[in-house]
Order: structure tokens, then C-alpha cells, then sequence
């Protein structure tokens, strides 16, 4: 009588995890996902939630009233087949969402990513259960949140991917255009903390390991392999104010024998130059086409969350 | 003991189907294409060209020995299952590119084509004829030869677009740069010219014909169906120099409500405004991502084979 075909589980039920409730929500139909449904949700602060309503997220502030269980043991519980792990991020050993989406691959679900740190940090370790299970790992909201990124070169097949220069830090980019219009490092840092571009701890951002974990997603993802601690990493606390006047922008670069992420006084003719603001921006360089560019959001809660929504219509098509 | 499967012929021998023969070839093997053969050749120039060999494109210039068919009789006693159209753009009628197109289709061959005439002028009667064949058409290089441009909204499914605007002419785009820097109207077009990015006659590019046959394509991919006729068109020759110093670029804007093809003077925050040279843009606005934007390549011999070549992988997968 169940005509659910395929379950999605939300771990994590934050920004980003409420976000992608509420965009599957409404594009469910024009998707054609209706046998698709969010069947569970586990959080560390609103315990686990089964068969959530569609109107969760205008409810669920302060509430605090669902069981609260152990993540890891959800998940192995769990009749879902895909997994959304949409927990905080962690440069130092990628836990809990490593454990999460190996645990959710060990048990023969698919996992859909927005978490920089495992895909960063421990992609060796998911791809080889990955192959071993079967089951795939999609993290396109890892890099330029549901901007098209390093998945574009699905529109250009056979074209080599030779180089590619980015933004990908929204945060460091506001305060370097707040600087360049006459704002100190501090004011500008404050001012990105009071709308919320910035955390009260803006270290991941501020000296790069943001960016130099992108570097090393898109690495990964091109067959070059640097590692996160491979890359040359300097962050924007020594940008002066001229500088950011002239142009200085935090630049990531990688190749095959570069991944490097620095501040780079970009020339006025550099189409990266004028990204402003939190926007994100690739610079892809490819054989047949030489450099092409995309821009646009690299965060957000409907901007992360169309990132998963593209990943879920993936796995879709494939299985 | 024939075991080649998919056939394709190539009907318009000039640069882009030179173009796509020599990278087809270069790329064959790398996208797996052992299967697949350019097996038939058809120009009003060179003749009817059968089992082309591989370097073809070295020798022929100034080769007539070949025997001149009628292209339309070579389509319909073809065996390929492909046809490639690449012949010149005609916006009166779209001929003879409609007919090639549509005799392929009726003998049960899909299409690719970079031809912008049929697609924008007859693009309803197109898809007519393939949906009573079930034989695909494929269009990819008519925007933005082998850059990303409408095709992007396959990574952001779900995602509604609610408008683009976008510089589609490299040839003007390239003129209003160099009137920027001083040129007058008539030294920047000899000068585009002598480069090979403007024609003779430069009508279709100064007066925004081909714009707007690219927001005619954009607006029928889109479902606004605007017609090429529909759309308002104002070329650049009354752009004075002064206005190109300001950031006026030939823009072009589709949405429901809109068709047009204008100069306009952007903003300096305006990522569009730092487009220079032949280079092409697109900014489309969704209601998931607000306003992204791509930016590559608009023409070119390699880079509008790109196109072709991504519209026949696109349509192995599908068949």
C-alpha cells in the first residue's frame, strides 16, 4: 500500500538542511517527485524527527519535544536510500559527517553532501567504500553552493580542464570590497559578521582553509590530487587597504602542479576582478575553449540547498 | 563485419564542420567513440565526400575533385543516423539549412546544427517534424558556440528562470571595446574585419540581427516564444564613442514579457559591463540562485565544434 519508492533522511537540521526541506518541498511536483518523500530527519538539537510535516520548518524553533538518538544509530536504522548529511564542518578530522556518510554507504544509501570536510579531507577513504557498496557520495554543494562548478564540464565533454582560478570565499570577498571602498579589516569583518556572511570564529574564512578545502574538492575532482595540506594557503589578514583598492582579490589556482590559494592583485582587464560582494566565481581553462567563467551565489540557505536538490535529481537518473 | 554503429554525415563543409571533423577525431577516443564514424561528406564547394579520411581537413583546400550532389539528395540516400548541418546562416528564410534539416529528420536521422536561421525562424515547424519522427534536434552552438549557455539549466533542475540578459555578439562587442579606447565606428570594424570576427558585410552583427536571432532561440528554449520577429532591435551604429567609454554594451533581454536587443550603458558594478572583446555572456536570474552568469567563447572554429560535439554526446546518451 506504500507507494513511497525512494526515502531521503536529513542529518542535520540546520540552515542548510531546513533550506533543502523546504526547496524539495516546493519543487517536488514540478520535478515529477512524487514518489519521492523526506522520511526522516535526525538532528543533534531537535532529536529525530519521522515522517516530518510539510510545514516543519515554521514550526520547529525552539521545539525541542522529538527523541533525541544517536545519529550514527538512525542512520543504520534507517529504511531511507539516500542520505543527506548536512551537518557543521570540521578541518580536522571531518567527524561526525565522515562517520555519518560511511555509515549510510555501509548500509546501502546513497549520500548527498553540502559538508566540505570529508569531501576535502577523507575522499580516498569514500570513494574506496564507495566502490565497495555501491552507493554514491554527490558533493556539488561543496563548492559555489548550487552555482553550476566543477559540474559544468558535464556540458562540455572532451574538453581538458588545463587550469582553474577562483573566488570561492563570499566572506573574504565582502570584506576585501568593504576595504577597497574605505573600510578597515575589522570594520569590514564586523560589518560581514552582522549580516551573517561571517561566523563569530571567522578563522576557517579569514586565513583561507575555506578556500584551500575547495582547492583540494576540485583537485579531487580533476584527477590532480593535492591534498587539503598540500595546499599553499594565505589568507587576507595582510591585505592592506590600497591594495584591495587595486584590486587584490583571495585567488585560488589549481593544476595539475599548482593549489595554491593567496591574495593577488588581479588586473582591471581579470573578468575575476569585478566579482563582488559574497559572489563566487570560476575561471575554467579547457583545450577547446580556452577560459570560460561562471559567477554566482557560493552560499545561502535556498542557494545551498538547490545544490542537493541538482544531486538528488542525479542520483534520480542514475538508479 | 561492419561494426560500426552510429554513422554521421556532415553536411556544410566550411569551418565549423572542418572544425567539428578534426575534433571529433582528436576527442574520439578519449569520449569512448570507437563505435561512432563520420562516414559521409556533403558541401556545395567541395563536393560529396564518402569515407572521409582522417586527415581530410589538411588536404582540402582547393580540392574540386570530388563529385557535386545535390545536398538534399545526399541526406536522403545517406545510411548515417546523424546529421551534422553546418551550412551559412540565412535569416530570410533559413534556406537551405531548413531543408537539409528537415529531409534528415523525415528519413530518420537526429540533428545537429549550429545554423541559427532554422532555429530561430522555423523552430516551430522543427519540432513539428520531430516529434512526428521521434528524431531529435540539437542546437547547442547557436548561443554562445561551445560555452555553456542555455544547457546550464540542466545542473540547476528545478530552478525557474525569470530572465536573462546577455551579450551574444562577440563582433559588436569587440567594436564598442575598441571604440572605448578611441576607435571611431568605421576603424574598429576594419579592424574586426581584418581579424576575422566580422564578415563583409557586417549587417547581421552592427545591426543586432544575430542577437536577436539568439534571443529568439532563448526565448523559444525557455517557453516564451517570442519570435525573431518579435524582437525589438537596435543596432550599435548611433553608440558614440563617449558612451562606449562608459560601459554601453548591445545587450540583449528575454524574459515573458521582454525581447530586445539595445545598446545600453551598465553600471560599473555590472558584471556584464568588464565583458570585453568577442567574448559572450550570459546572466540568467532564477528563483533558487538569484542572477549567475557564464562568460566564454561566441564563435570560433574549435570553440562552435565543441557544441556539435557536445550535442552528439548528448544525444548517444539519449538513443
Amino acid at each position: 500500500m506504500d507507494s513511497v519508492k525512494t526515502k531521503i533522511m536529513i542529518v542535520g537540521f540546520g540552515v542548510v538542511g531546513q533550506g533543502f526541506f523546504d526547496l524539495f518541498h516546493s519543487k517536488k511536483e514540478s520535478l515529477g517527485l512524487n514518489n519521492v518523500e523526506i522520511t526522516e530527519i535526525v538532528d543533534k538539537k531537535y532529536g529525530y524527527i519521522e515522517k516530518p510535516p510539510i510545514d516543519l520548518t515554521k514550526k520547529i524553533n525552539g521545539k525541542t519535544d522529538y527523541p533525541l538518538i544517536d545519529p550514527v544509530e538512525a542512520i543504520r536504522n534507517s529504511d531511507a536510500s539516500i542520505v543527506c548529511e548536512f551537518t557543521w564542518v570540521n578541518y580536522k578530522d571531518a567527524e561526525p559527517a565522515f562517520t555519518h556518510m560511511k555509515t549510510a554507504l555501509e548500509n546501502g544509501k546513497h549520500v548527498i553532501t553540502t559538508n566540505k570536510g570529508p569531501v576535502a579531507l577523507r575522499m580516498d577513504e569514500l570513494k574506496t567504500i564507495s566502490k565497495k557498496t555501491g552507493n554514491n557520495v554527490l558533493f556539488k554543494g561543496t563548492v559555489m553552493a548550487g552555482t553550476p562548478s566543477f559540474n559544468i564540464v558535464k556540458l562540455i565533454p572532451g574538453a581538458k580542464v588545463l587550469r582553474i582560478r577562483g573566488i570561492l570565499n563570499g566572506t573574504t570577498n565582502f570584506i576585501l570590497e568593504q576595504m577597497s571602498k574605505g573600510s578597515d579589516f575589522e570594520s569590514a569583518l564586523k560589518e560581514a559578521q552582522s549580516l551573517g556572511y561571517a561566523e563569530a570564529d571567522p578563522t576557517n574564512d579569514v586565513e583561507g582553509f575555506d578556500s584551500a578545502a575547495k582547492v583540494a574538492i576540485l583537485s579531487n575532482y580533476f584527477g590532480w590530487r593535492h591534498k587539503m595540506s598540500d595546499v599553499q594557503r594565505e589568507g587576507i589578514k595582510n591585505v592592506s587597504r590600497e591594495e584591495a583598492t587595486h584590486g587584490t582579490k583571495l585567488l585560488a589556482t589549481i593544476s595539475k602542479t599548482e593549489a595554491s590559494v593567496a591574495p593577488l592583485q588581479l588586473e582591471d582587464s581579470d573578468l575575476l576582478r569585478h566579482v563582488n560582494g559574497v559572489m563566487n566565481a570560476l575561471e575554467i581553462e579547457t583545450d577547446s575553449l580556452g577560459p570560460i567563467y561562471i559567477m554566482g551565489p557560493g552560499a545561502g540557505r535556498k542557494e545551498t540547498a538547490q545544490a542537493a536538490l541538482t544531486d538528488l535529481m542525479e542520483i534520480l537518473s542514475m538508479n
